[in-house]
C-alpha cells in the first residue's frame, strides 16, 4: 500500500510533549524516518523499520534519583526483574516507549481507513472529577426513560464525534465548557506540583462484523489487553462497563434489527461486540488513567537497601498525562483491529476457496424452513436524535 | 509434582450449576478424567489432557431458538465469523466452554500453592446496586483522613479474606449481612424472568516481585486480557481503578518501605504492580459482569435474515452468573500467574548461571555511594487495624 | 468444509502396525471419533477434537526395561530433561505419538485437495543400500548429457507418481522390482533381530507460488523442521540437495519459461521453492530414516545410575519403520503446505481489499518499459519424456 | 550480562565479504553499533537493538537485471508473494541479511561461552566434490572395523576442530592440503564465471543434557529449521545423517557407559540427541550449500510477463559462498542452542522451587530395585585414538 513519513507523522506530532503549557516543556521534535520496508512510496511487504531520533539526550548526571525507587514508578521492580536497571531509573518503562506504538499504529490506521472507512476517535472524558458523562445508575423503571435518553445522548456523541473536535482545545474534551473546567482542574494540579488522573474514551466505527476470536482472544479482551498495557492505566471498560451490572438484563439485551439493508441492533450496551466477536455496531470503551507517579513535591520513599528518605522530582513533568494519552489510546486501538482483521482475513480467504456447497443444512447457516418466517416488516423508528427504537408487533 | 484428580475436582465443583436455587437446575456432574501426562500421581512434564464428560446431552429438537439470533449472544456473530453455527446456537459461545480453564487452573492453582503459597481469593461484591464497597470520590483534602480509613478497611478485608469466608453463603459474599440482600436481588430478578449483574472482586497473594513483562505484556495487560475473555465480563480494573483518576498524584503514590525485613509500600493503590512488574504487595482487581443474555420474557428480534419476530428462551438459565463466577475469575488469575511465573524463572535460571561479578556499577543494581545513606531509622507505624503508615523525617 | 470421520480414516489406516509381516504384529485398530468442531458433517470453524483410542492398553509389568536406557531411545534424555519419567520408558517418545499428526493432516490435507488439487505421494526410495535412486555425482561436461537424462526421468517419476504405485506392494516402493529387494533387506534385518534404515522420497503437485515466508521460515525450513520432528529420522534434502553441491551454477540454476500459459521453470533443480517461496512447480525432498532403535539382539549399555549391564528387547519391534513412515511424512508436509497457505490467505486477503493504484512504479511489479520488451517467442521445446528444454535465442 | 559491540564484531568480520580473492571485492566494513539494552558495558535484560551500516549504498541503476527475474533466485517468487517487489531484485531475499543473523548471535554465543563454555565450530567439508570425509557405505560386516576407524577418526577430529584450525586458511577447511584443492576448485569456477557449491560441517561441545523439545520443536529439528533458513542451502543431516540409513541397527545404537563420571555415549551415531533431545555428547551435523545463483555467464530467463531473453549479471559475486557461511552456520547453531536453553531452564527453574518429594516411585525416576543392580563394572576401554569401546560382559 502507499505509505510515506508523513502518514506516521501525524499522530506522533499529536502524541509529542510541548503541545500547550498543559504539558511538559520539552521541545522534543520526535521525527520519524522509515529505514526499510518502502520503496517509492510502497511498501514492500518486508517489514518495515522506523526510527525517531532522540533530540534531547542530554548527558546524565548521576544524582540521588538514580538510588531511591521513585514511588510507584517501575525503577524498583525493574530491579527486582532483571536484577539490574538502566541507571536513569526509568530506562525503557517511561512512557517514551509508547513512541514506536504510535508509529507502527501510523501503519495499521491508513490500512484500516483505506480499505473500510474505518474512524478510530478517542478523547479525554475525564479529569478527576470533572467528567463529560454524568451518567447515574438505571434507578428504578420510572426512571428508565430518562436514564435511556441519557445512553441515547451519549451513543450520538460516540457516532459524530471528529478527531477534529477533540483537537478543539489543548484538553482534547470535545465539549468545549467541560474543556474549560478540566483545563482549570490540571492547572490547579500543575501549580500544587501534583498530578490528577482521568479517563479517555474511544470509539471505532466502521469496523466489520465477524472481528475477534470466540475463546481467550475475544476482540474486548485483546483491547483491554492494549488498553492496560499503556502506562498509567489502571481500569478498563467496553459498552455499558461497570454501569451495565446495575441495568436489568431485559434492558440490557440489544433487539436485532435490519437497518440500512443489514442486521444491526437498536440499542448498543454491547459496545459492537458479542461473545467476543465484532457485531458491525460501533465499538466504544474507556480507559482509567492514574494520575501521573512523577511530581514536584517531595515524597517518602527508602532506598534500594530500605534506608528511609525523601525524594523530590527534579526532572520534567506532566501535571496530566491525559491530553496526550488520546493518541495513544487511538494507536493501540488500532493495532488490536488490524490484528483482528489479519486474522480474520486468513479464515475468509480460506473459506471463499471452497467449492460452492448447496447440501449444507439450513440450520447450520441460520436459514430457517419456511413455516417459520414471521410476515412482519420491520418496524423500526428512527427516533428525532437519531436513534434507532424497535416496535415488536408479531401478526 | 504431585496431582491427581482430586486436585482438579474442587474447582470444578463450585463452578459446577445445580449448586443452590439460585443457579441452574441442570445437575451436571462436571467430573474430571485425566487422560495423559501423570503417572501413580505424578505429572511427567509432557502434556496433561483431561476430559470433563457432558452428562446432560440430550437430543436437541430444532426449534425457533435456532433460527432466531439470540439478542445479545453470539449467535449472529458466529455466523457472521464462520459462515456457519451450531445449531444450538451457542456451541463454543456457551459458557460450559469455561470449564476447561477451571481443570487447567487447577494444576496452575496447585503449584502456586506449593511453591509460593500463593492465595488467590475470589468473591461477589456487588449484584446489581447492591454492593460490599460503597467507596466515594476522594472529595476535599478535609474529607481526605475519612475516605483513606475506608480504603485501610478494604485492604485489610482484601488482606485477610479465605474462600471459606467466601462459601458461607450460596451468594459468595464474605460479608453475611450484605449477601442476604444480594440473594434477595437475585431472586426478584429471577422471579421476574430476568437477570441481573454485578462484580468479583479478586485478590492474589504472595506474588513474589517481578512478574510481568515490561512493555506490551504487564502483568495488569494479562489480567486484564484474561478477565474479559471470560463470557459476560465487560469491564477490569485494578489497584485502585476507575475510582483512582480523582485521587491526587501525592495521595495516590505508594511510599517504599521496610517492612518484615524485606521492601513494600505503605499504601497499594497501585494493585500489587508497578510498571506492569509485580512489586510483592497483595495483587486486587474488579470485574465487571453484565446481566446474563439468557432470560425467560419474550424478546423481540429478528431472523439471521433481517425479519422481525419474538423469542423467548425456553431453556435453563441463570438470573445471575455471579456466583459461579467466582471460580473462573479465580481460575484465569491462576493462569495469568503461572504463565508470568514459568516467564520469569526462565529469565532468573538464565542469570543465575552468569559467574559473579563484582565490577559491576552501583547505579546499575541500585548500590548507593556512601554519602547518600541516610541515617534515619525506619519510621513506619503499625497501625490498630494492621495497616502501615510512614511517617518521613529526615535528619 | 465437509468432514467425516472416514476422511481422517484413510491415512491413520496407512499408519498403522500389522499391516504386513514387515511391520509389527499389533493389530490396533486406530480408530478415529471426531469429538468436537463438526456437525452434521461439516466444520463449524472452532477446534476439532479428535481421539483414537488404544485397543492395546496391556496392564505393563516392570522390569529389567524400565530401569535400563534402552541405547539411542529418548529414555535416558527425558529423565534428564524432565527429572521424571514414564514407566514405560517411551512415554510420550513413543512412535505411537505420531498418530495425532496423522489425523490432523487428514484435514488439511482435505482442505488442500479440494481447494488447490494438492496432490502428496511420499514413497520409499531406500532401503539400506537398495536404493530407486542411482545418481552419481554430476561427473565432466562429456558426462552431462547422460547425468541430466537421469533427473529428467526422476522428474518424470515425481510428476506422475501415485498412491496406488506406491501401495502397490507392502514395502511401498512404486518400482516393484526394486521393491522386491527391499523386502529382502527387511526380512534379513528382521530374522537377524537386527533393524534398518532408508529414505523416503515426497513430491507435492499443484502448490501455489507465493508459500513460505522469506526469513526465518522459508518452506524449506518449515518442512525440515517437520521432517526432522518425525521419530528416527536423521536428514533433509530438498531439490537437488546434497548432489546438488557439485552440480555447476550455470546447470543448477532453473531457467524461467512460459509453460500451459503461466511462468515455470525449464529445470527443477530447485525443487519448487526459490528464495523459501515456493514458485508453482513440484516440490520434492528426501528424509533419512535411521534403523530402528529397537532390536531384539541383546545390547550393552548401563543402568540410569550408570553400572553396566545388557539389555534385550521384548517388545513388538518393526524390522524397519519405512513403509509405515510413508503416511507420516505426507502428513507432516500437508500440515506445512496448509499453515503456509493459511499464513499467505491472510497477507493476499489484506491486499486484495486495497483500492487500485494505477500509480504504482512499474519496476516494483516486473512491468518493463516497452523497449526492454524482447520479440522472440519462446522457444520451448518438449521433450519426448514429456520435460522441456529451453532454446535461448534472442535476435 | 557484560556486552560491547566488540563481542558481536567478530564473527560480522569472518562474515564480511573482502576478506579474500575468493569473495566479492566489496569491502564492506560491516561495524556493528549497539543502539540500545545495555548500558555502562553490561545488558539491562531489555531488547537490545543493533545496527550495522551499509558502507556501500550507491545509487541504483534501473536496467535490465530489474525486469528479468534472475534464474533460481527470489525476484519472481517474492513478486508473486507480495504483488510487489523492490526494485533492485533482491530486496530482503538478498544474503545480506544474514547480518542480522550473526549480531544476534553473538550475544547468544557469548552467554553459552560464559554459562556453560559451549564451543559451536563450523568448517567446510567440501567444495564440489573434492571433500574432506571420504565416507563409503557400511559394506559388509568384513568392512566394519576399517569402516568404524574412519568414523572413529571423523569424531575425533570433530571433538578437537578449533575456529583458529578452520581460519588457517582462506577456504576455511582444517584440513590444509585437501583446502588447498578446494582452493583450486573454487578458482576454476571463479574464472568460468561460473559457481560451485559444498558443504559445511558443525559440531557443537558442551551442550548440556536436556535440550530440545520432545515432540514438534527437537533439537535437530529446530536446527534443520535454521539450517534450511540460510540462503542457498538445500539439505541437513545430523550424526550419521544419509549414510545411517544402511548401518545395521545393533552397530547404530550408541551404548550408554559411565565416562569421566558421568554418563555418556560410547560411539556417537545419534549426533548428540536422542528422540530430539540432547544427551550431552558432541552436536555435529552438516548443511549443503547450492552453488551460488549469481554468475557471470549470460542465462536463458524470461520476462516477469513471460517473454524469453538472456540475463548476465553485472553485479559483484562470491564463486562459492561456502566460506562466508561458515560463521552463519556457526550463529544459527548458537541461536537455536539458546533458545533451547531457555526453554529449558525455565522448566529446570519451576521445578527446583517444588518441595522435596521422598515418595516418589523409582520406576519413574530410574532407581532400579537393588537385585536388578549389576555388580560388573564398568569394562569401557580408551583406545589409542581416545575414542571409546564398551566391553559388554555381565557376570
Amino acid at each position: 500500500m502507499p505509505l510515506t513519513e508523513a502518514d506516521i507523522q501525524v499522530q506522533l506530532s499529536r502524541r509529542r510533549p510541548g503541545q500547550s503549557d498543559l504539558t511538559t516543556p520539552r521541545d522534543e521534535k520526535d521525527k520519524v524516518t522509515i529505514l526499510s520496508g518502502t520503496e517509492k512510496g510502497y511498501t514492500l511487504g518486508t517489514p518495515i523499520a522506523m526510527t525517531v531520533a532522540n533530540q534531547d539526550q542530554r548527558p546524565h548526571d548521576y544524582g540521588e534519583m538514580d538510588y531511591y525507587p521513585r514511588p510507584s514508578h517501575a525503577d524498583w521492580t525493574y530491579l527486582q526483574k532483571y536484577g539490574i536497571k538502566a541507571s536513569s531509573g526509568g530506562g525503557r518503562s517511561s512512557a517514551r516507549e509508547t513512541i514506536g506504538r504510535v508509529a507502527a499504529a501510523g501503519i495499521a490506521e491508513k490500512y484500516l481507513q483505506l480499505t473500510h472507512n474505518v474512524e478510530i476517535v478517542a478523547f479525554v472524558a475525564s479529569i478527576g472529577n470533572v467528567s463529560m458523562e454524568p451518567m447515574t445508575g438505571y434507578g428504578t423503571p420510572e426512571e428508565e426513560p430518562a436514564w435511556l435518553a441519557r445512553w441515547n445522548k451519549w451513543w450520538k456523541t460516540l457516532k459524530t464525534v471528529t478527531r477534529k473536535d477533540v483537537d478543539s482545545n489543548e484538553v482534547r474534551c470535545p465539549d468545549t465548557q467541560i474543556a474549560g473546567r478540566m483545563r482549570e482542574r490540571i492547572v490547579a494540579a500543575r501549580d500544587a506540583h501534583d498530578s490528577v488522573g482521568g479517563t479517555v474514551v474511544c470509539v471505532i466505527r466502521n469496523v466489520p462484523a465477524g472481528l475477534g476470536e470466540p475463546c481467550f482472544d475475544k476482540l474486548e479482551a485483546k483491547l483491554a489487553h492494549a488498553m492496560l498495557s499503556i502506562p498509567a492505566t489502571k481500569g478498563f471498560e467496553i459498552g455499558s462497563g461497570f454501569a451495565g451490572t446495575d441495568i436489568p438484563g431485559h434492558v440490557h439485551n440489544d433487539p436485532f434489527i435490519l437497518r440500512d439493508g443489514r442486521m444491526g441492533t437498536a440499542t448498543n450496551f454491547s459496545g459492537g461486540v458479542q461473545g467476543g466477536i465484532t457485531n458491525g455496531e460501533d465499538i466504544y470503551f474507556k480507559v482509567a488513567f492514574k494520575p501521573a507517579a512523577t511530581i514536584g513535591q517531595a515524597q517518602a520513599t527508602a532506598t534500594y537497601e530500605g534506608v528511609d528518605g525523601t525524594l523530590a522530582a527534579k526532572g520534567r513533568h506532566d501535571p496530566s498525562v491525559l491530553p496526550r494519552a488520546v493518541p495513544i489510546v487511538e494507536s493501540m486501538a488500532a493495532l488490536v483491529i488490524m490484528d483482528a482483521l489479519l486474522q480474520q482475513l486468513g479464515r475468509q480467504g480460506a473459506r471463499a476457496l471452497l467449492p460452492e456447497d448447496s447440501n449444507i443444512p439450513g440450520v447450520l447457516v441460520g436459514k430457517p424452513p419456511k413455516q417459520l418466517q414471521s410476515e412482519v416488516v420491520a418496524t423500526e423508528v428512527k427516533q428525532a436524535d437519531g436513534t434507532h427504537i424497535i416496535d415488536v408487533v408479531k401478526p
